[in-house]
């Protein structure tokens, strides 16, 4: 393992991906945080306002200064919410620094993005310097990667086996995706209010949530004729995890034990993803609190569809974990330093 | 209004369902609980062991006995687990006595109770003495009436307009049902633990719920050609509600407003069904308490799937509450007697 | 039972506590909503921003006006935050017209409100024409009601048996109360995000409760050498209850069976206390959805504590429902009309 | 830092703490678990019941044999259940062989065993050759340890301070304990059923938990003159976490600030301990997934009462952190090896 220390910045620190890259770079053996910023004022340091941080950081944030991080740091990881880092990034690209964004800002083209972030987007040419990166499958040549959402990601790689070998049937690809509520962030109002969410389950922007995209276009070039999923997200009531029930048709028939086989044989040489023995599936408490995406089918032959389940946790496969993971990608180290945690049974 | 008393028995009082009956029948202006019984030999006050009940009930189950039943009340609940009813209920049916069965042990014909139960079914003789009876599409001519299952009540309330209208595309109905713990009742295993199901979800039971087959037999009597479904369950970590995700396609081209047409129009003399206005869904809170269906519904012009939500609480509507609302129709009352329940808004 | 219709108004109906009282006075025989407002400029049917009231009330919020509200209302219910009804009540006043208020504005005198509030207080004169009125001792000669709060209902029932008795020692009396976040109201904040309050337990206004002087003003009138008493809130992770632990200490020797003795006499004719058998504490579900206040005691001989248990539905005992029960005292009619509710089990 | 590898054995791995030692082993850098062991007949690889530990443990239990643990170990945990530790430990105490013990076989003389755990002690003669051991206050010279309980760890920490300095009022120790539901075990029983604990809290044992005698033999070795604590334990709707207010008076007059002084000297040197600032209370989510306790106090000049809130997380500092710290003391490692974890803020 290259035991030379890599200083990180973090922009963004006091949003949930903030710190949780915070907490997971803690117990990484080769990272040092150097600096971190925040688009608020607060110039505390960070323990007194964040009390769990108390005795494991000494650092206050600082104000946003392009010039100093590339100077101090060797990476800058942008953990801010989507709008920010496309203002932001600019010198880092033009100077080839490595960036890697939490946020959507880098994951879409221009016109994607403008539809379905409903915001102005970075130039076509700053994009075109950003690669999309889910870690597990990490072909990067860039230094500026785009993490991919959390949705993204359990959805991903529960179809990715069977886009690669191109055997779905797109018309009939079917995502019931679930969150915890860590995943709508830290921003205040009546659907993240304790009472609305606790003892309740709702869905929200049906077709519309903004993982849709992202994730069409990395099927696309996984198999060329996907065009469009049938997509929605719902709220669950508690902190951390996604569960992703994919329900999908196949373009030719393909017996249970090829598809499992299918599975385990795409995954066999990728550490963070777990499948589990054919005609179980997981659940989210055995992943949350790590890396790993567990992923488990059963086929249904009355009805020819295929059932995957999915699962991660939001924070670290889907945010804070995989950045780490593609970290380490980029500097050459072991892709699970640091990252070697198992879940709470009790 | 009728104003006569109607004097009703439960068997199984001491199990969720008969609980729920206990409390709800508590409000209604012309029942009277006359006797309760349970499968155990407990026979203290039933407030003693069940202390939310103090100064509400003074009364102590008794042991079954038919004759007594038939000679002191004018009907029966039978709120006791699948397998119970089918060798108790004969001496009622055989009176022409007046039951309503909570259980699954009268919901379908021998051979698929055997198959999905995985038990002995009651004759087919008495079974057919048996109706399938959703309350809100009442139509009973028998006296012994099998109370669809929760999940199943859902489901076809989301599913009926389209069926009765001969609009479901039969090979691609696609249910995601989640369920609160209470639907899985009072026994105790790994699966009802606390530590297991709080801050987590999982699906159960994929492609083999025994509501499977009482839908596919409902929907085909709407909708001939319909032969099967595409049904998950799983548990959400609340204590009630049930939420059904449907994604279907249709067999011919409707717009959306013709779908949200056909819903309202469905449901427009039915006083528990309550359909959202376009591309609103509803959320589990706003029905817990009530015996309500709220149903929502979307639909998304690049799949082509429509997605329905459709939202029970799982006790009343999805038991109890249509429970009595079958025994009001039997009785002749106003179907909501007793049952104009209004949802906690915190 | 008086026949007669109550028309009643509500002020701040789209809060907690307002939408509570819609919700049961739905289920009261012989009250009537004439007219809702609130402080906001919301004027669309209420159902349409509250779905869980759809069907069950046609009416939509208008402009405050007492003058009107005196002539087609027999009552008015305030269900304000604290700050404004001090600024509103003053026409009913002074036209003797019944008001329940369910703030905090007409608790207190001038000077402790102004002390605990840290607001301006109505004037003494006002306050003058308002009874403090725990409604399970009503005894209530004036027009204006001051409803007590969730809190302080539960404490005070907890202790007037032993208050009522001069049993005290009042240099050791702590109280060690948990609520439900329904308590804290529907405003937005970091203390009611969901990822904050679930999976969590926090007190919060150690000793600075606004509940305090409410307690120990009505302990006073009992017993009057109690000055102070031991008060910490803290919050717990559920919607709905008020847990009080209360340790005492007497200021003279009784025995455990006296004391148990001391409390079913004092609640023997008031239907909506419980008093558990000796030993056996209530938990907050046996009340939650209830009217009711269910208390247990249990005495250490060692360290000469009783430990007094009282829990209470603070949206209902302890807001909405015990306004209620103070409305029913104050029209003659049978103080449990409308509330006689049973806890769910499931 | 001592390189050396440990080898440890675990028995009762299956059970929540030694599920929290597997979990929490598999990060210490100089730990190997050489074998696990438990009172069941299970002896599939753990993975395979424990899904959540594949790809991270590859390990099978084997049958409990001391000699060979002996030979093929440096230390043996025993994370049994009370009761199982007290007849197998015999062979290791006679061998001085290393053991930590989570249980609380050894934790208390024969008699107060008797009289609390209801069950047969151990002998007298093995019981004296247990050292009850508060990790943060490590002064251990045998070669057995008894390793505190959840509740009797919170509350010592919260104590020590005050009781080092010999300022409690031994007849006002009031403590108030919650705890989440990871502290009663994996056993199935009623209130163990999600159904019974979501939405609820409830107290049990009042003044009977069998943490009390440990406590109050702890607190007497550092203040002589204490001999009974008012003790009550609470169930939280939470997984994880205990939180205890102690209200004590103390026996003399102390300002505010010296108590805060006195709490601040008494854990400077102590890495797992942190003193809120004065009148700052810590909530259970900050130290959820650590090692830390944190303390917080606030005074009240009125009753003269200091609440101190303590909270912990009860499976790590409460159990496996807690037995690995006392554990690292053993070994002459820095306490702290392994334990460095940050809590998740969401």
């Amino acid at each position: 393992m290259n035991k030379k220390i890599i200083n990180v910045a973090i922009v963004g620190v006091t949003g949930y991906g903030g710190l949780e890259l915070l907490r997971l770079l803690h117990n990484h053996p080769t990272v040092h945080v150097v600096s971190i910023h925040n688009t608020s004022t607060d110039s505390e340091e960070i323990s007194i306002s964040y009390p769990h941080l108390k005795s494991m950081y000494k650092i206050t944030p600082t104000p946003f200064d392009p010039v100093h991080i590339m100077q101090s740091a060797d990476l800058v990881f942008f953990a801010t919410s989507s709008g920010v880092s496309k203002d932001l990034a600019q010198p880092f690209i033009e100077s080839n620094f490595p960036v890697i964004d939490l946020s959507g800002d880098f994951r879409l083209n221009a016109t994607d993005y403008k539809t379905w972030y409903k915001k102005a987007p970075a130039t076509q040419a700053l994009l075109d310097q950003a690669n999309y990166s889910l870690a597990d499958f990490y072909q990067n040549d860039r230094h500026y990667i785009a993490n991919p959402g959390c949705y993204a990601t359990a959805t991903l790689l529960a179809l990715a086996p069977l886009a690669q070998q191109q055997l779905l049937d797109q018309e009939n690809i079917i995502i019931d995706a679930k969150s915890g509520l860590s995943g709508a962030g830290k921003s205040l109002n009546l659907s993240s209010h304790f009472v609305n969410v606790n003892e309740n389950f709702s869905m929200y922007k049906p077709n519309q949530h903004q993982h849709i995209p992202e994730i069409t276009q990395q099927l696309k070039q996984w198999q060329p004729d996907v065009n469009h999923i049938q997509f929605t997200t719902s709220l669950l009531p508690i902190n951390r995890g996604i569960f992703v029930s994919a329900y999908v048709k196949l373009n030719k028939q393909v017996s249970a034990d090829t598809l499992q086989d299918i599975f385990e044989t795409t995954y066999q040489d990728k550490p963070f993803i777990r499948i589990m023995p054919k005609d179980h599936l997981p659940n989210i408490k055995q992943v949350v609190g790590t890396n790993f995406a567990d992923i488990g089918l059963t086929y249904n032959p009355d009805t020819k569809y295929l059932t995957i389940v999915s699962v991660i946790d939001n924070m670290i496969k889907g945010a804070a974990g995989q950045a780490i993971q593609n970290m380490n990608h980029l500097f050459n180290l072991d892709e699970t330093t640091g990252l070697q945690l198992i879940a709470q049974y009790a």
